[in-house]
């Protein structure tokens, strides 16, 4: 197994539903990956928190992501988000996913009930013994109810061969830094939260998941390319001019903010799925603002 | 639609499985709901936290509602928990209970992404508009993340109309002041947390939802009637008595720790399913010891 | 030394100020004294934090404890909250406390800088040895930044021979439940959080540590009088009549609400000192339409 | 009233005692400000944090500001930190501080009860009223307990005209990103949080207000002009090889480490003021070890 080189700006799709959330629209998520690809993303991400992958039937999941992976067909890495509430479904999720030719699969250790460390490292043991591509072991106390500390990242990171990526969504820089002393600069680390996008760059973040690239790609990829050439100046300005789109798809929930930002764009995605509201009128107008200064 | 009138010990139960959680074993659950109702306990709750809800397919779900409420067969009151991640797998859920026969449901508002209170309300709304049963709500911010202020709770209360139940899991004790003051008195809440049962029956809790049913049932029974008769004294040492059983309980994780019990009480009701684990030996051993001294 | 009985309603005393807290007013504190005795409380407390001891000057303070002792006269145990910043401040104030008469001091671990729990140890075991009377350990984090483990203060109580009672603040009805089981039943403790006090009775607090004894000392005692009753009906019925005004003078902070209540009740005691603000007037109303409730 | 051009590093006094933090050693408070002047740092700050002034009497507090004000002498500007749990007594030494010659004065919202935002305000303004020098309003609530949001923040900045600086220490980098936005780049914003140095340097922060500047000045310089060279590798690189001696003297305790370090220097500072201890022999070593990588 050789883990694939990912980096730069990893864009994570949304999963295009009729009113409601109801029913899927598979022809908008392929306009919405090639809107990434050409915009010059470094990977597409499908069925992560912005592409409701919690939300999925087992059916519609795997309608999801056979098709985002052909339709990426190659052009740029896929990373499938595979995580589910038990072990048993997180195995056929990431198998799938594998069969399919995802590139790296991601998992998160989502759970009902609290899980003890020796519970998540055995969660991760069995995904990995299961396939035979590279697993993005994601951190995000926020959705899953689990923080993995530094230590467990690590301990998961050496004892299952295929973990080679670690996403740290707890916005806490301290994390970053943690994992960059105690890893001896030899693991790589990929930044979950958007308005910290900056600072995890400055701290040595190999790269930056985000479904901002859904709607300001350019951007996302000019503060990447500043970083690239060390221009602390350059990368400043372009974090700030972003932020506060940042901000606003952050505080007012991926999925509908990136919808309706789409929308905005000429591509119709749809509403999320119940309970998740579309966004509002008001805020929808606020957006529409804030891209408008962007544009 | 009338309440039918939910008080006193309400029992959990889990969801027997075979080994690392496979299969299912309805036949040891019926025995568990036997033991409880043979016991003396007020109501049944099948699929609740304790009972693995969360980690069924939809397919074992509907099996184990239905034999529940087949099997206590109205010798009490059936609440059945039908929290699901989006609204309309959760009608479909609560619908199917109430067709079985179930006298309650019981709804947490669990989520992926973080809901509004708009979200909320409308997610109660639409449950409560598709069934003609009474709703117990359920908050809980451990297990589902989203954490419902005692006002949001009154509203939704006060708004959908067959929301006539509350409990209450946060474990602080001043929310049930807060439900006793803004709601007048009228409000039936309910306890949820093992350690604060002392204390929410002295603040007015009508029941004690709990797994320890299935454990120390007497004891249980034995509290709520020194709360009927208004003895403080006999309350505070039958509660001490049982508080480190409860204590191990929670802090264990329920499915394993009342499976594990379970088993020492001569009921094999197997494993939790992973990532979830069974209790080690050592626990077991404590476990053990701390029900020999309350046998 | 032998600890004096401890138990019941401990009163604590504002410490009455001219405008905008300057100066002292001795003699409205004399007064505020004889009214809780009058009314029957079991113990005075002067320099809490009601009393606004962490404002005074030195000079002040001692003034504040010599007169407080001297007008209580053992007509009921005196209490004086000797927490300073440094050990020996602490010491200096415990031993001018003890040689004034003080029947017990009270010791939070007040500090700076986060102290270590050796820190906190050798806090206590040097005040212990610098004077002859009991302590009672105070564990209060949201005021002195420090929380103390229930495991932590009972090292502190069996290591330190004057160290006798516990005055438990964190509002945790949790830490009270191990302070009895760890505790073995043996370790008296005393509740400082009032919207916890009927609950705190529940578990088997001995007291009730409170500056609403300055505007209802009745209704204090009352609640206590059931309690030793073991009448659970009772308590209940007075802990809800009284909560509104503990939940208004908790949240209104207690130096400015006692005030401006004694105030209401004929007794001038001034305004808390800057930067506290004095109750403003739609507060002030609130209170007064409280009280009348009670009256 | 002009503001001094506060920038860089900005180093931060210890305060030297004898054996268990009693008296004061102004000797060797002397030498270690021309340790700092002759490395390079821009300002000195004496009496914060690190200074111990929360532990200090009155007049002991007067000797430390006169003698480090004097012995500085305008080499660089000085900033004293003037924080007292009431008004009066903050404005007495801000009074003094300015007497004395101070350049700014530091005030950290520090209190006993909660303060409300209105009480912090008319705390701040009282200040400003009472000198002609700039303030540096400091949020610091793992300190003060008290903690000022951006808003509040901004509030006062356009209310009280003296307030021209603002050091923010929760260590969370949102914080300065929104005081930027919503300062619009106008409000010259300083970090206090260590292991946020390389972070808080590229949202932007004007200077570096640390105690590590008695340790490793060279380091710390050396960061702060990779950062005015926008050199964001140098800087990254810079920032990895001190951060770990940043997290030790954090978790360590300033005064204890700092003390300890200087004493490993050469320059014998006495041990932190009790219920501080100093450092232990085993973290001494893990000091010394720390230090002599960065030599």
């Amino acid at each position: 197994m050789s883990t694939p080189d990912i980096h730069g700006i990893i864009g994570y799709t949304v999963t295009p539903f009729g009113a409601h959330g109801e029913g899927l629209d598979l022809d908008a998520l392929g306009r919405s990956i090639d809107r990434m690809i050409d915009a010059g993303v470094h990977a597409i991400a499908p069925l992560g928190s912005t592409g409701e992958g919690a939300y999925l039937s087992d059916a519609e999941w795997d309608q999801v992501a056979e098709f985002s992976i052909r339709h990426v067909a190659k052009r740029v890495p896929t990373i499938v988000s595979v995580s589910d509430l038990t072990t048993a479904k997180a195995i056929r999720r990431a198998r799938f996913a594998e069969a399919q030719g995802a590139d790296v699969v991601m998992v998160l250790p989502t759970s009902y009930w609290k899980l003890s460390e020796a519970e998540i490292l055995t969660h991760y043991q069995a995904i990995g013994a299961s396939i035979g591509v590279p697993i993005m072991l994601y951190n995000n106390p926020a959705t899953s109810g689990t923080d993995m500390s530094v230590e467990l990242i690590l301990k998961i990171f050496h004892t299952v061969e295929n973990v080679t990526l670690v996403k740290e969504s707890t916005g806490d820089i301290q994390r970053m830094h943690k994992l960059h002393l105690l890893g001896e600069g030899q693991v790589p680390f990929y930044n979950g939260c958007n308005p910290l996008a900056l600072e995890a760059f400055a701290a040595g973040a190999r790269g930056w998941c985000t479904a901002a690239a859904n709607l300001i790609p350019q951007l996302n990829l000019d503060l990447y390319q500043a970083v690239l050439e060390h221009d602390l100046q350059r990368a400043r300005e372009l974090f700030y001019r972003q932020l506060p789109l940042l901000d606003f798809i952050l505080k007012g929930g991926l999925p509908a903010t990136v919808k309706a930002g789409l929308e905005l764009a000429g591509l119709n995605a749809g509403e999320p799925r119940r309970p998740v509201f579309a966004l509002n009128e008001g805020a929808r107008q606020q957006l529409q603002a804030l891209l408008q200064t962007l544009g």
